[in-house]
Order: C-alpha cells, then structure tokens, then sequence
C-alpha cells in the first residue's frame, strides 16, 4: 500500500461533459475513499474565459465587486469582478462585459466593444488594487482593445484630429494614438493577460481569421478588420514605438492581447502559469504524495505552456509524481510528457463506443476509473 | 514503487482482436519494462473450444499425436490430439475432428457426427492414456455424443433392433441402448469434458434452440432434434439409470455433454477450473506478488465459474492481486468480482470511438494501458 498522505486535485473542466469543480470533487472522493486521512486540496482552473473569476475567488478566496459598465454595444449592464488577496487584486474575465454570449442575436464584432472592460479597471484601481489579471477569452470584439484603452484614457484620433473610440470596424480610421493621459495609476500596476492562444495579432493565423467568423464575420468583414488590426499595429509601432505586429498572443480576445500590451503594459501570460502562481502551487505540493489533472482530450495540443503541461513542469521539479486522467488520449501524441513529469494517465472510457453514445456517463467512468487507480496504488 | 518480484499472467483471448497469446505477451514486456528482473509466467488460456489443444500443450509442455479418423460426415480427416504428463493424458478437443468450420457448405446438424471423437479416445486409451480431457465447443453436431459413444463400444438399437449409429436427425429412432461391451479401459479412465456452458440438453435453453441454428438447422429441423434430444434422455435414463434430463452443461457440444457424461461416466467441468488444475495454478501463484489476466469483456457474463472468476477465486485465496485488463467494462455489473479477488480493472479503451473504428488499435491500446498500469506500480 502506498502512503498517501496529502494529494493535490488540479483539473481542467472535461469540456461537453464536466466542469472542473465536478472533475475535482469526484477525484477527491475516490481518493478519500481508499486514504480517509489524506490532506486533499483541490484547486479549480480558470484559463481565462468564461468563470475565470468564480475559478480563482473558488481556489484562492475574495470577494466580488458588482459594477455596471458598458455591454459590447455601449450599453450599461451590471457585472462583477474579484477582489483577492486583500483586495490589493483584481481578477477581471473581460468576457463578463465584452463576451460573445452578451451579443446573441446581434453579433457585429465590427461594432463590439470592450470599453467596460477599461471601466473594470478603473474601478479596482478606484479600490486601492495594485495588481489585476486581466482574463482574455470568450470575446465578441475585434477592437484591439482600443474600447478597453479609451476607458482608461488613452486617445485614438482619426483623420481629421478628432478623437473617437475605435472598434473593429473603425480601426482603420486610427490615424494618431495618444497615451501621456492615460490613468496615472497604471503604470503601478502589475497587470497580467491571462491567455492561451499564441496567434499573433492580424494575418492568416491572428484574431480575425481565426475567431471573427464566430462573432459574426462574413468573408468581407473577416478582410476588413483584419486590415484594421494590421494598420494599428503599424499605428502602435510609429507612435508609441512597440512593436506588436507578430507578438505571440497578441491576436488573443479580438487583438486585445496585443491592445493591453501596447497600451497597459500588460504581461501575456498562459493561463495555467497564471492559476498556478496565484494559489502558490509550488508550495501547496511540498510534501504531497501525488497530484491528479486532466482534462477532455490529452493529446498534442496539451503540450506546449497548457494545462497538464504547466502542472507537471512544476510537479517534477518537486518529483511530485502526476497522473492525468482524460477523456480521450492520444498515447503517440503525448509520449513527451513522461519525460515532463506525467507520471501515468488514464482515459476515463470503459467501452468501445461514440462519444455522444456515452459522454451522459462520463461522470461514472470518471469515479470508475480514479476507483481503480487508487485500487492500485492502495495494493 | 512496489515490490514485484514475480508476475502471473493468465488472459483469455480478446474475441476479435488479440489471442490469449498475443494478451500474455503484451502484458508481459510491460512487465518486464519496469520490472526486468521480474519473474513472468504466461498461461494462455484454453476453453475447450478450437485451439484448447495447442494452448494445453503450450502451458505444460507435451506432444502432438496425429491420427486419421472420422469427420462430421464420416470422412476420413487426419486430426492431432495432445498427449501430457508423460504421456499419461491425452487432451482431445471435440472441434479438430466434429468441429463447425469441417461442415462449412454443408451444415446439417441432423446428419453430423462425433464419431471421429471417440475414435481418438480409442487411440489415446491404446496409447496407455489414464487420464483424457475432453474440449466440448465448437461443434457442428447434435447427436449427443451418440457417435463418440458408439466409436468405444456403446450400441444404439432402433425399433427392429437394429444396431445403428445415432445422429441429430436419428435419435428418435433410438428404442434402447447397451452399455456392456463399452471399451473396458473407459471405466479406469479419469474423463473430464472441459465445458463452459450450462445449458440442458434439451428444451428452450437446450442444445438444439440455443445452438442449432449456427449449425444450419431451421425452425423444422431445430424441433426435431430437440424431440431427439428429449427422447434419448429419456432412453437412458430408462436403460442405464442415469438422468440427464436436466443436467447442467448436458446441452454442451449438441449434447454431447450429457452423452459423455452418461456413455464414458466423465466429470463436467468448467474450463477454466480445468486449466488452473492442469497447470497447477495453486503452485504456481504461490509467491506471485500479481496476477494479470482480462478478456474482451468484462460484464456478468464473466461471473460464475468463467475465467476471471475463476482466476480471482483462486488468487484471494492466497492474497495474490488480481489486475484484469478487458476490453469493455461493464462496472456496475462486476462490482462483485471486487470481493471475490479482483484488486482492479482497467478497460483498455484509449478514445470514445465506436468498437470497429478502434479494434485495429488494440494491441496498441493494451501496450498503453498495461504500461500505465506498471507505472503506477512503479511510482
């Protein structure tokens, strides 16, 4: 039998089928099933999108703010964000306000803001904080996050010097960028993008080709706000000397990657490195004997700075050994990350059948399968 | 990482995809992967159908014998038998000589016979044989060992007492039968016919309705020959006193279960208990720090006496743990192999993707699943 006596739960949600809280709590009773004594800690992750807050306030405790700032369209609407870690920091998930379920049935991405997204950080700054993470991710908006910047005032002018708050469409209007009125407060903060795509900002791979069309984007759209994105960058470069024309990330949340980068200083950062230094990861597995992670589908695209990848690069440094349970894997695919600190991974499917045929059981083979993983490890 | 110093891998075959020496032989390279000086013992696994010779031959070592006897049409077919423990037990699989692939174009279970099996018993027995397993499955017969019987000396009389050699299809005519000039070695001979079916002899869960059919008999024909059934059944209990009429597994090998258990007095016993005594299995977990075996599905069909049960009754009974690997699981239907020796189970599904698109994947996604097995033993 071996010794467990603390072990460290830090799963993705198994999209389609299961959130993250749930993966969690089925893994932590398996384990206490077997090791009644076992110090279990389970840390819910957020990469960005949709219930990054929830996530982090769930793992690291805070509070929300309610605040009502400006919808996709400009219309006000009531949100909330977090407070943590003495209030000092702000977690903000700009799809809160600049989200893609918020522009149902009007979907326009050349006419969506993130202007309340701005007003967020006005308001944490308002409240004393000194770090914000920003989460980008589920956006309906192709603004660069010029919207976001107006908000804390930065200038955009036009042609004819006269100042206006861009949005995907207008962005080729952007003749000058102004920053010296920009909210003194800011250049004080930390403020950390979470995001985890790494397309650049325009071009065949960056934010309008690639997520437009599900905003809205016809074919001729799709062209237009790509030009937008590209004439800002060479807008950025002139007056404010950044360069963000092939910044990885920078084509995240509608080119707002790129927009906090030049315009907040932002640091892009992958979501899991985020979560993981939030809650201290580092220290919460000194002395664990295990830690489990997962998620829906194991397989190339969970290598390189995501999830599972993030987790175990940490772990190994502390020869925490890693199992990953998962939906699907792809064994050749993954083959890599035995070397990265997985330990062993189990695909959660107990029979030969479609996904659609089965995944109302997942929750079932999930406890099936951590049951007969702690079996093992309880022989 | 646990101590395993000495592994016993028994699987069943993967029907459809993996042999049971394509199973053992998997799971033993994981093994001695992470193990290398571990002591592996591979047992494949025969049930008495096609191929129990050649398995009985490969676990214990042994000869082939070859012989020319008679076919399901009384043709001549040259057929081998196994010959064990010095040559003292002849392992005899009913299939080589009555089996359903030598009827292919012609089944007709009312005219096929078994008669070619007691043939090879009278070869075994001149042969000095005290000792003669008898694999019942895979018949293309329903005679109710009838031919077998009258291959060692039984006689069969019809109305006009007339001698005659029985099948599926003449059973009816049987008016008595004569037992005294069997060959008179038989009654010094332990018989034990491996069978890993329950069904009667005759009836609805008989051996003509449950099996007749594959063997080409339609609805007409499936009537009659389960009335030959009854009728036999009910000759010899009137002519040697033994009743048959509802013996379980009597309705093995179109009836030759009750056949050989009436004409040759053999045991009826499950396959798998009936390798495990063969091979000494008792002796040979001793020590064992693990036992491996699985089968292609692991469900209710798997309890009561069939290979994983057997297996995992005999291993709790010296504590030795028992890791089954299948293909599919059904967890809610073996819970209780938990508490008849099973430690754990792991399907080896690696994706949800239906059984055809994925059982040319198998034995990659045995490799996987052991290997991860073994790496949390490891851990």
């Amino acid at each position: 039998m071996k010794i467990i006596n603390k072990v460290v739960i830090i799963p993705d949600s198994f999209k389609g089928t299961m959130s993250t809280y749930e993966v969690a709590d089925i893994i932590k009773n398996s384990v206490l099933n077997y090791y009644p004594d076992c110090e279990t800690i389970c840390i819910p992750i957020a990469d960005g999108g949709e219930g990054s807050t929830d996530c982090f306030l769930n793992a690291i405790g805070g509070n929300k703010v309610t605040k009502v700032v400006a919808n996709p369209f400009f219309e006000d609407i009531e949100v909330y964000y977090g407070l943590t870690e003495n209030d000092k920091t702000a977690i903000i998930e700009m799809a809160c306000c600049a989200g893609l379920p918020l522009a149902e049935n009007r979907l326009n991405p050349a006419i969506t803001t993130t202007y309340g997204v701005g007003q967020l950080i006005i308001d944490a700054l308002d409240k004393g904080c000194k770090k914000i993470i920003l989460g980008l991710g589920g956006s309906s908006t192709n603004d660069c996050g010029c919207g976001l910047a107006s908000a804390v005032g930065v200038k955009f002018y036009d042609k004819d010097n006269k100042e206006f708050i861009p949005t995907g469409g207008t962005l080729k209007d952007i003749c000058s960028i102004n920053i010296k009125n920009i909210d003194s407060r800011i250049k004080n903060t930390e403020i950390i993008a979470m995001c985890d795509v790494k397309n650049p900002l325009y071009g065949e791979s960056g934010a309008s080709y690639v997520f437009a069309r599900q905003k809205g984007a016809d074919d001729n759209m799709l062209k237009e706000l790509d030009n937008g994105l590209k004439h800002i960058a060479d807008v950025i470069s002139n007056d404010l000397k950044i360069d963000v024309h092939s910044l990885s990330g920078g084509g995240a949340a509608g080119g707002m990657g790129a927009g906090v980068y030049a315009f907040l200083g932002a640091n892009l950062k992958s979501g899991i490195e985020t979560v993981l230094d939030m809650v201290n990861f580092d220290n919460l597995i000194q002395n664990a004997d295990l830690v489990f992670t997962g998620e829906g589908k194991f397989d190339i695209q969970s290598l390189g700075g995501k999830v599972i990848d993030g987790i175990s690069n940490r772990a190994k440094k502390q020869n925490v050994p890693v199992i990953v349970i998962s939906g699907d894997v792809n064994d050749e695919e993954i083959k890599s990350s035995y070397n990265s600190g997985v330990s062993a991974v189990f695909p959660i499917n107990r029979v030969a059948k479609n996904f659609k045929d089965i995944k109302m059981y997942s929750k079932d083979y999930l406890k099936y399968t951590v049951d007969n993983i702690m079996r093992i490890l309880s022989l």
